[in-house]
C-alpha cells in the first residue's frame, strides 16, 4: 500500500475526549474514528488489524474443531423472556419493535440465539460435543462508554458455545477453550491473568474473566487495574432447560446438553494491545497484528531521483513476495514528518531509503521496539524477511 | 470437514411458510435457520458460501484499489438529520434512544456515516480519487420480510463509497465499478442487466440496478419479475454538501468533491444464485462460491471396512493438498440417503467410494450438474483437482 493513496492520515491532535492512551495514538494513528460516543469506525489501518485480530483467534478456534457461524444482531424478544433476562437486563438491552408491532432486542450477546439454533440441530448422542464460534457485532445501550475502544456501545466480539453431553466431558472443553485463550493471548504479547468471576447476566456456574494489568483498566486485580479482555462462562443449563436442548444419550433416555460461552471483544483487545504496547512516540504494534509488518520509507532529494526509483523498485519486490508492506512514497512530507508517523503508527520494522544509504548500495533498517539502526545491502532485501 | 460433525444436518421438511426454492433448499439443506422473520442465521455451510461470496466480491474490488473499512450500524440521528433523510424515510428507518436520551438510528446504509469520515479526512486535490468499501450488516424495519434471504429485517451488504475530484473522473470511476459488478456477477455465472433506476430515497441524479430475471422476483424487467442484485448510484453532490465534503483543487480553491455510492447485499445474492442453479435434487453451487470443491461420500459395507479407510486415506490426501472436502463419514446413513444429501447440498464434484468401485481400484466422480459419472484410479485421485 502506498501511503499518498492511503486513506486516513495521522492527525496532530487527539480528540478533545481521549483520555486512554490507546484512544489517543489509535485516532492520531488513523486507525479509528469516532461516529458519537461509544461508536467507532475502523479506518483502513484499523481495519486490517482487526482482520489480523480475527486471524489469530479464528486459527487457535479452528485447531481445536470449532465450527464457524453468525447469528443475527436483531432478536425476537420472546427468546430473552425464555431465560428471563429480558426483564433481568435493565436499559443496558435495547428493546425495538417491528412495524407490526413484534418485540425485538439488539443482541448485547448471543447465548438464546444460539440455544434456539442448538435445540434444533442438537439430537443425537453423536451430535455432541460440539462447539460453535463467531464473530458479530454486539450492542449494548451503555450508560457511559468510554476510553475509545475500552468501552463502547457497538462492538465486535468473537463468541464460542459449547455444548456438552456430561459434566466430565464439558469440563474437557472449559479447559480445552481456556488454553485457547491463554494461547491467543500468549500470541499477541498479552499477559491475561485468569481469576475466577462472577458469571453475572449470563447466569450458570462459575466464570474465569481474563485480566490485563493496565492503569487504564477499570477492573480490580490484586488491588491494581486491570482490562478484562475475555470471559469464559460455564452456563450449566441455564439456557438448555428453558430451550430444551435435549439429546439422546446411550441408554436412550433424553438428557440436557451442558452449555459454555466463551467471548473476547476485539475493538478492546486491539485497545488493550495499544496500552501494552507503547511509547512516548506511538505504538508498538505486536507482529502477528501489525497492520503491515514492513514500512518502506524513501527519503527522496529532487536532486537525486534515484532514491525514489530504488524505493519503487524494492517496493514492487516485497509486493511480488507477498509481504505486507506500507510505503511512504509521500513527496509533500520531510524525513521527520515521515519518521514521526513511522512511529506513531508502529509497523514493526522500518526500512529506510535514502541519499545517504544509497551512497553505500544499502537501506537503513530499524525494529519499532529498538533504538539501534543497521544497514543492509540492497541486493540482500527480501532474503531477510 | 468430516459430515457426522458438520453442525446442521439435512433437513426433510421445508419450513411451513418457505415459498421460494432458494428458502426451501437453504434451510432444508442446513445452510440458514430462521430466528424469526427476516432474521436467518447462517449455519457453518451456509458460513462458508457467505464468506467466499465476500471473497469473489472483495478480490474484485482489490484490483481497483479500493481500501476497506467498517462503520458501525448504531449512528446518531443527527447525520441522518443533515442529509434531511431522518424525516424523509419512514417506518423502515428505525429510530432508537440511548440511555442519556441521544437519537440514534439502526443504520439501513451508510452514506452519512461515510460523508461524516470523508469530511474529516478528504481536504487535498491528491487525496482524490478515493474509493472505499466494507461489508457490514444493514437494519430495515421491514414490514413484509419474504422469501427467506431474499427480503430480510437484517442483511450483509458490501456497500462501496466513490469520492472524486470532478464529473468527468467521477464518470470514470463509476464505469470502474460498473465493471467490477459486472464481473462479480459474471464470475457467480449470474445474468444480471443492468437497468437505468429511479435513485429513490439514496438522492442523486441517477442509478442503475443490476437485476436477474427470476420468478420469485418482486420487480419487473422487460414485463418479466427480476430480483435486484446490486445498486450503483450517482450520487452528485447530496451528501458531500450538507457534510461538507471540500477538498482544494489545484487552483486553491474548495470544491465539493462528487460522490457515488455501490452496494450488493450478500444474502440475496446467495439466495438469486440457487434460484438460478438448483434442479429437482437440491442446489448446484457454481464453483467459486460452492461451501466445498469435493464431497467425498464413502459407502462402506460392514463386511468390508476397506472401504472405510481408503477413504479416509482419500480425505486425508485432499486436506494436506488444501482441497476443500466435505467427507461423508457418517455411519447411520443408507447410500440413497447420502446421495440425496449430496444433490440437496450442491458440492460441485462428487467423489464415490464404495465395494464396488474398489474391486476396480478407483472412485466414481459426478458433477452435480452432468448426470453421467465416471470411474477414476484411486493412484490418480489429486492429479485432477
Amino acid at each position: 500500500m502506498k501511503q499518498s493513496k492511503l486513506f486516513g492520515q495521522t492527525l496532530r491532535e487527539a480528540p478533545k475526549d481521549a483520555e486512554a492512551i490507546s484512544h489517543i495514538y489509535l485516532a492520531r494513528g488513523g486507525f479509528i474514528r469516532q461516529l458519537s460516543s461509544g461508536l467507532f469506525s475502523f479506518l483502513p489501518l484499523g481495519f486490517r488489524v482487526l482482520k489480523n485480530i480475527e486471524k489469530v483467534i479464528r486459527e487457535e478456534f479452528d485447531k481445536i474443531g470449532a465450527q464457524e457461524l453468525v447469528m443475527p444482531v436483531i432478536h425476537p424478544a420472546e427468546i430473552w423472556k425464555k431465560t428471563g433476562r429480558y426483564h433481568e437486563i435493565g436499559e443496558e438491552l435495547w428493546r425495538i419493535k417491528s412495524q407490526g408491532g413484534q418485540e425485538l432486542v439488539l443482541s448485547m450477546t448471543h447465548e438464546e440465539a444460539m440455544a434456539e439454533i442448538a435445540f434444533r440441530y442438537i439430537q443425537k448422542y453423536n451430535d455432541l460435543p460440539l462447539l460453535l464460534n463467531q464473530f458479530q457485532i454486539k450492542l449494548r445501550n451503555e450508560a457511559r462508554p468510554r476510553g475509545g475502544l475500552l468501552r463502547l456501545r457497538e462492538f465486535i466480539m468473537q463468541d464460542a458455545y459449547s455444548f456438552d453431553r456430561s459434566e466430565a466431558e464439558f469440563d474437557k472443553t472449559y479447559k480445552k477453550v481456556f488454553k485457547v485463550y491463554q494461547n491467543i493471548f500468549k500470541r499477541l504479547n498479552l499477559k491475561a491473568v485468569p481469576i475466577k468471576a462472577s458469571s453475572g447476566i449470563m447466569g450458570g456456574n462459575e466464570s474465569h474473566e481474563f485480566m490485563m494489568p493496565a492503569e487504564i483498566g477499570e477492573d480490580k486485580l490484586d488491588g491494581k487495574n486491570a482490562i478484562e479482555l475475555g470471559h469464559t462462562f460455564k452456563l450449566g443449563l441455564k439456557y438448555s432447560k428453558p430451550f430444551n436442548i435435549y439429546f439422546t444419550a446411550k441408554n436412550g433416555k433424553k438428557e440436557l446438553a451442558i452449555m459454555g460461552s466463551y467471548g473476547i471483544g476485539l475493538d478492546r483487545l486491539m485497545a488493550a494491545t495499544v496500552e501494552a504496547f507503547h511509547d512516548k512516540k506511538g505504538i508498538i504494534w505486536p507482529e502477528p497484528i501489525a497492520p503491515f509488518k514492513i514500512h518502506l520509507i524513501e527519503l527522496s532529494a529532487k536532486t537525486d531521483p534515484d532514491v525514489k526509483k530504488q524505493a519503487e523498485n524494492i517496493y514492487k519486490k516485497m509486493i511480488a513476495e507477498g509481504t505486507e508492506v506500507l510505503y511512504d512514497d509521500r513527496d509533500d512530507k520531510t524525513a521527520g514528518e515521515k519518521f514521526a508517523d513511522a512511529d506513531l503508527i508502529g509497523i514493526p520494522l522500518r526500512v529506510v531509503i535514502s541519499v545517504k544509504t544509497l551512497e553505500k548500495n544499502s537501506v537503513e533498517m530499524k525494529q519499532r521496539n529498538k533504538e539501534s539502526a543497521k544497514l543492509i545491502k540492497i541486493s540482500n532485501v527480501g532474503t531477510i524477511f
